[in-house]
C-alpha cells in the first residue's frame, strides 16, 4: 500500500465558524482612529456594511460561517494538508515538513476566503457593487471572483504600471465579468490630478486605494472591500488553521514551528491564529515566524506606532508595525507583500513576543521556490515563497541539531502568474534589495501625532 | 448546515488498477504496422521499454498501479465529482450537471495520469531521460513535472510557434527542471533540414515528434514519451472514469450523458471508458459523446483507415479516423486538440457505434467557457471548453425536453496559461474555423496502401 502523505478533510470538516483572537488576547487593541480628528472611530459607514464593522470591533470568539458562503468554500476547501516527504528527502533532514495548501481555487491564492463573505455580507446589505484597488492582481482576482459566483459587479482599480506589464491578470478579472481600469484613472479627482503630472503615471497601491474609496464613497450602491490588514479580514482566513489543527490530529503531531509570509498580514494569521489561540490559553509551546522580504521590513525594521493606512491620508490610522505610509517599495516579485503597515493583531502580537519575525531577501526566496517546485511539484508564488524559504531553513537547522521538528508553513497561492518572474530568476537576472535603516528614519518623521484620552 | 455539491474521495480510493478496455470490447484492435515493412508490429524498443509494451497490448482487465506511482497521484488524486449547481441555476435546466475537475495538479491538466505512469517504468528499466515533443505545452509540462518528481531528465521539443509566443510554458518546463528546445532544431538532421528550408521555420508537431523519436532512437539513455493516442496511455488515464463512478454512488446517481473533449483521445478515454465497459458489458443505456473542433474534425470528417502516427512517416501505421498525416491545423486555440488522427481504440468504439461525436467551433466554445466561469469560477481549458459546450447544449435540450437527465462531463484542465486566448475573445477578435471537406478528399490519395494478411 502506498503510503499516506495528504491529510484530507471531507466537506462536512469545512469550520461552522470562524475564529476570533480578539476574545483570547487578555488585551484590547488599540482603537482605530479618524484620519482627521484622529478620535476613535467605526469604519467608515460609507465604505462598509455593518455586519463587517461589527465583526471588526467583536469579542465572540466564534462567529458564524453563513451557510451560502460554506457552499462557495466547499467548491475548494477543506484545502489539503500535505507532508513533504520529497522535500524532506531532497534536504536530508530529520524534520517532519508540512505544508497547507491555499492555492487549489479558480484565484490561486487564500484570498477568496474573505472576499466570498465580504461580498456575501455587502449583497445581503443591498449593496450592488465592491470596488477595491489591486497591485500584483491576486486580490483583485479573489474579488472578481467572488463578486462572479455572487452575482455582484465589482470594479478593480489596478495600479496602471502591472495593467500594463500583467495583462493575464487584467484579463482573468475581466473573464469574471469585473470592470477593471488602470490607476490613476480620469475618472477620479485624485487620479485626474496624478494624470495631470503625468500622463503616463505608472501609479501605486497607495493611489489605488484612494481611487477604490473615492468610488465607494461617491456611490450609492457600492462598498469598498479591502484584501487585509483589518480584523475581520484575518478572521475570516482562520478557516485556513482551523482546518490545518484538524488535519495535524490525523497525522497524530503537532507542529513545533509554524512559517507563514506577511505583507498586510491575512494569509500568515490565517493559517497561525488558531495555533496562537493555543499557545495563548492552552500554553502550547510553538514557535510562530512571520516571513517578510528585506525590501519590506515593517516588522524587523519599523516602528510601532500610529500610522495612516495609505499613502493619501484618507483610511483610518491604525497602531501598527510600519514604515511610515510614504514608503515606496522596491520592485520585488512579491507584490503581495510590499505594503507599508501590518496588521494591528499581528502587530500587537509581534510587540510582545508571541510570534517571531524575520526577513529574506528575493533571491534565496527563489532558491527554496525552485527547489521546493522540483520536490513536491508545487510552483509557489513569490510571496508563499518566503514562507518555504524559512521553512526550509529551520528544516537544515533541525537536521545540524539531529531533531525531528515538526514545520509546517502556509503554501498561501500558486505561481501561475509570475512565470516573468520565474523566467529572470532562472536567467540569473534577479536583484537582491534590502530597505535602507535611514530612509525608515526620514518616514518616521512624518507619523501622525496622536493623543489618546 | 450547508448543501454539498463536491463528491470528495479520500486518498485510500484512488484505484489500485487501471481498467484495460481491451479485455471487454469482445473484438481485437487492428494491429499496428511497420511505416515501412507495413507488417505487425510491437512498439518501437529503442523507444519504448518492455513494461510500456506490454501494457500496449494486453488483454489484462486491471493492470496494478505501481504503489510509488500511487504515491505521486496522491499529491493531487482523487480529483473532485462537483455539481455544477450554480451554472444548471444560471442556464435554468432541470438537467443535473456534473463535471470532474483534472485540472487541480500542479501541471493543470489530466495529462501527469499517464506522464508519472510512463516516466516510473522508464526509470525501472534504467532510461536517464525522456524525450517528447509539445505544441500548447500541456504535455510538455505534465512530463516535465513528472520527470522533476522522479529525479529524471527531460528533454521537450516544444514547435517554435509555440515557443515564442508561449514563454509562459516554457518557464514551467524550465522550473521543473527540463530542457526546452524550439523546434525544428539543428541538432536533429530533420531539424537542420528544416532550418535551411527557412532559418525562422514556425515547426509544426510532426516535425517536433520526428525530433524527440530521433533523439530517443539515437541515445541509449533515453526513451521516448507520447501523451495520447496509444492504448496505454489511454489506460493509465481510467482512474478518472473509476474514480468518477464511485462519485455517482455517492451522489446516489447514474449519468445519462458523458460529455469529453477530444483530440488524441486520452482525457475522454480516461473519463468514459470506465463507463463504456458498463454500456458494453452490463447494458447500461448512456450516451458517450466526443467533441472534436469543427477545425480538427477526425471522428466527424475523417476516414477510418490506417494511417501514419506522424507527418514524417516514421511513427506506427495505426488504424484510426484520420484527416490524412499531412493535415495542417488552422490557429486554433485548442492546440492539444489539433492532432490528424484519433486513438485508435476511440476509433473503434466509434466505428461500432458505441460512442458520438460532434464537432463544434472555436466561438461557441468561448461563450460557454465564460459563461462556466462565471458560474463555477474555473477558467476551462481552451480544450476541455468544447466538452462544456456540448455539456451546456446537453442541459438546454433537457429543458426544452422538460428531463431531469443527469450529465457529466470531464474539466481535463484550466486555463491559466490560455488568457491570451480569453483577452482575444473577450475584445472580439476571435474567429471560427471550419476545415474544407475538399481537404478531407485529397488527404485521403496520400494513405498508406496496406494489405493484411
Amino acid at each position: 500500500m502506498a503510503k499516506q502523505y495528504k491529510y484530507q478533510l471531507t466537506e462536512k470538516d469545512i469550520p461552522k465558524t470562524w475564529y476570533n483572537i480578539q476574545a483570547d488576547l487578555g488585551f484590547d487593541l488599540p482603537p482605530l482612529l479618524h484620519p482627521e480628528t484622529k478620535e476613535p472611530t467605526i469604519l467608515p459607514p460609507p465604505l462598509f456594511c455593518e455586519a463587517i464593522n461589527e465583526q471588526e470591533f467583536s469579542k465572540e470568539r466564534e462567529i458564524e460561517i453563513p451557510d451560502p458562503v460554506r457552499e462557495i468554500y466547499s467548491s475548494w476547501r477543506p484545502t489539503p494538508l500535505i507532508r513533504a516527504h520529497r522535500l524532506e528527502k531532497a534536504l536530508d533532514t530529520p524534520a517532519h515538513l508540512y505544508y497547507k495548501y491555499e492555492g487549489g481555487n479558480p484565484a490561486g491564492s487564500h484570498k477568496p476566503n474573505t472576499a466570498v463573505a465580504q461580498a456575501f455580507y455587502a449583497k445581503e446589505a443591498g449593496v450592488k457593487r465592491l470596488s477595491t484597488e489591486t497591485g500584483a492582481g491576486q486580490w483583485g482576482s479573489a474579488l472578481a471572483f467572488a463578486c462572479g459566483l455572487m452575482d455582484m459587479e465589482c470594479k478593480v482599480f489596478m495600479v496602471r504600471a502591472s495593467y500594463n506589464q500583467k495583462p493575464y491578470r487584467r484579463v482573468l478579472m475581466e473573464t469574471w465579468n469585473a470592470e477593471v481600469v488602470p490607476s490613476p484613472n480620469a475618472e477620479t479627482p485624485m487620479g485626474q490630478a496624478f494624470l495631470e503630472q503625468d500622463a503616463d503615471h505608472p501609479g501605486s497601491l497607495g493611489i489605488a486605494i484612494s481611487e477604490a474609496v473615492f468610488t465607494a464613497g461617491t456611490n450609492d450602491d457600492t462598498n469598498y472591500s479591502l484584501g487585509s490588514v483589518l480584523n475581520h479580514v484575518l478572521m475570516h482566513q482562520t478557516v485556513v488553521g482551523l482546518e490545518a489543527l484538524k488535519q495535524f490530529e490525523m497525522a497524530d503531531e503537532y507542529p513545533d514551528i509554524l512559517v507563514g509570509c506577511i505583507g498586510g498580514g491575512s494569509n500568515f494569521s490565517g493559517f497561525v491564529l488558531p495555533f496562537v489561540r493555543e499557545k495563548i490559553v492552552d500554553g502550547k509551546d510553538t514557535r510562530v515566524i512571520a516571513v517578510e522580504p528585506t525590501a519590506s521590513p515593517s516588522l524587523t525594521k519599523g516602528l510601532f506606532a500610529f500610522d495612516y493606512g495609505d499613502t493619501a491620508q484618507a483610511a483610518p490610522i491604525l497602531k501598527m508595525y510600519t514604515l511610515g505610509h510614504t514608503f515606496i517599495p522596491a520592485p520585488i516579485h512579491a507584490g503581495g507583500l510590499r505594503y507599508h503597515g501590518m496588521a494591528p493583531i499581528v502587530s500587537a502580537l509581534h510587540d510582545r513576543g508571541i510570534i517571531e519575525a524575520v526577513a529574506v531577501s528575493q533571491l534565496p526566496v527563489f532558491e527554496a521556490a525552485v527547489q521546493f517546485a522540483r520536490a513536491e511539484g508545487i510552483i509557489p508564488a513569490p510571496e508563499s515563497a518566503h514562507a518555504v524559504r524559512v521553512a526550509i531553513d529551520e528544516a537544515l537547522r533541525a537536521k545540524e541539531e539531529g531533531t525531528a521538528k515538526v514545520i509546517a508553513f502556509n503554501l498561501s497561492g500558486h505561481g501561475h502568474f509570475d512565470m516573468a518572474a520565474y523566467d529572470a530568476y532562472n536567467k540569473g537576472e534577479l536583484e537582491d534589495y534590502e530597505y535602507p535603516a535611514e530612509e525608515v528614519e526620514k518616514a518616521v518623521q512624518l507619523l501622525p501625532e496622536v493623543e489618546l484620552a
